[in-house]
């Protein structure tokens, strides 16, 4: 079981260079050339050399390693989330330890597992925080950054998007393009995601005085969603709208309007989805949904949070981003469209 | 930025508790009574206490993390594959570090950063491995496991499907039925899951002296395969029948089919797809499709992996497990599917 301890100088000596150069092989983003960073590493392969990470991080107090947290990551909108900080992560030199909450796992169980491994930061996709936790993290020195949540009076940074906002804005538009009974698919009901959009979208309803909404829950899957839309169907009034408060849902419920019920879309309902994954644009649903600024969101938080790795006295930060409408095939709109100038328009 | 170092003495002595209650606290799989790790946890919250793996792994060589190495996790098929190892191994007590190899990376390029921190082993979800890496695995003592990927000659573990012999069976699925002129999609050209499923469709499709296979290459993407049904039709012979090398080419395929080129699925042309992904059940595309045992092959990869981490003497494991069928509606089928006896009829 022992392993020969193959030190840095062997590597140096074995490839001819200094013990400089070899260290430098093995420091992301380092000056060296090419050339010497291969003879350095082809030397270590032959040698059997292997730099210690976990040792260094014990002298340097910093592991290059970000915990990520998410709790759904079979829904698509996640991947697509986690694709894009592996990516931007790497790039930089950072890697990155993925927990995965499981239904009624708290972050408050999950966290002080992350900082057992002295992660540097902490980027949270799944849920709230509690302020213990909280000040728990910043004791530690270890920023923590909600992606896509917030928390109220909780020491923390938030990279949000304005999902009231967005559930008004939706309102709007399906009002103003003539529907006269708007229906709400829910996702899971005490997520702040779902609270925040219904909130928007039923308190604008009431605010123009439309007719009360129909509301059905379908947990943010494809199949609750597709049996929320049939439910929406069996009493009256019928909705000639539907907004959900995610894709998946959303095209669940246009198979149920297209396959059982027998409706047109959007001719005799219209849908709108929230996420903009990229089944929406296949040519089997041509989904219009809202869309987040995904890539400009996760800069910002690795962003942030590298600044706080290095300066601990950067002030927490709270971002709210405007989101744009992805317009597809699969509502009536209103014909003036520009009124909303935040919404983009999209293939 | 000196953080104060709480010790675990002075967490046993708020919670008034011994020491060792609080190390088992932290220790995964360990006993303690409930109330008493509750004692100890809000102690701990309470003063600031964090224990540190990676000080721990320095002395015990066990950093209780598993690297996982995953190319394409927008591909819906993969989330559902990290999903099951994160569970699986969280619930073992152990940690994830995830690495993604973008287009043009080697596996040779990312193990060394993997290394580095000392993880315990290693999966590999998304291309092979050098021998001369495999070799200098196997001499740190860290154990690697190829998933759903298999190399000869090297000093690894591999837990592969048998894709060759899908493509076979799929290709007598197909002839059996009736079906004329075959037609493949391919994934991405240099992969094995393409090369053995085209390999063992081909050459089974030779055996019998059927028809040449037409092909086209979809990339293992929507888009692709939509494109690549679409120039299947552009000249004759055109197919009866589509062997598609993963789903989601299979569900561009299928709205090709069933919208630009007027098609009936499966009176006109049967489709049959490779993965069984979530979206293949959906009810606007009810595709048949080759499914993985992809639970269990995740078990066994854990299974074996933990076993070799234990006990280094453990022999490399290369299993080759069969395949099911999931019977939708996108293909005409042989009447007597009882024949294939490795299918299993699902939904």
């Amino acid at each position: 079981m022992a392993r020969e301890r193959v030190t840095s100088f062997d590597v140096a000596r074995e490839a001819g260079v200094s013990q400089s150069a070899v260290s430098r092989a093995y420091t992301p983003g380092a000056s060296i050339a090419k050339a010497t960073k291969e003879k350095v590493l082809a030397a270590a392969l032959k040698l059997g050399y292997q730099p210690n990470a976990i040792a260094r991080s014990l002298i340097s107090r910093r592991s290059n390693m970000i915990g990520i947290v998410m709790a759904d990551i079979v829904n698509p909108f996640y991947p697509a989330v986690l694709d894009m900080f592996l990516r931007q992560l790497q790039e930089r030199g950072h890697r990155v330890m993925l927990f995965m909450a499981t239904r009624g796992q708290t972050i408050d169980d999950l966290l002080p597992q992350l900082l057992e491994y002295q992660v540097d930061g902490v980027v949270i996709t799944s849920s709230t925080l509690s302020s213990e936790m909280a000040e728990h993290c910043a004791r530690l020195g270890t920023p923590v950054a909600l992606f896509n949540r917030y928390v109220a009076n909780v020491e923390a940074s938030s990279v949000c998007c304005d999902n009231i906002g967005a559930g008004r804005a939706v309102a709007d538009l399906l009002l103003d393009a003539g529907h006269q009974q708007l229906g709400y698919i829910a996702g899971i009901e005490n997520t702040s995601t779902n609270k925040d959009r219904e909130y928007g979208f039923s308190s604008r309803i009431e605010e123009r005085r439309a007719k009360p909404m129909r509301r059905e829950v379908g947990n943010y899957t494809y199949e609750d969603g597709y049996q929320a839309a049939l439910r929406l169907f069996e009493a009256s009034p019928t909705p000639d709208a539907i907004f959900c408060a995610n894709d998946i849902m959303a095209l669940g419920a246009l198979d149920a309007l297209r396959g059982p019920l027998k409706l047109r879309v959007p001719e005799d309902v219209s849908v709108i989805g929230f996420d903009d994954i990229s089944a929406s644009s296949w040519q089997g649903y041509r989904l219009t949904s809202i869309r987040l600024p995904v890539e400009r969101m996760v800069e910002t938080t690795i962003n942030h949070l590298i600044e706080r790795i290095e300066n601990p006295d950067t002030p927490l930060l709270a971002t709210l981003e405007s989101i744009e409408l992805a317009i597809r095939d699969s509502a009536r709109l209103p014909e003036h469209i520009g009124l909303y100038h935040t919404w983009e328009k999209v293939d």
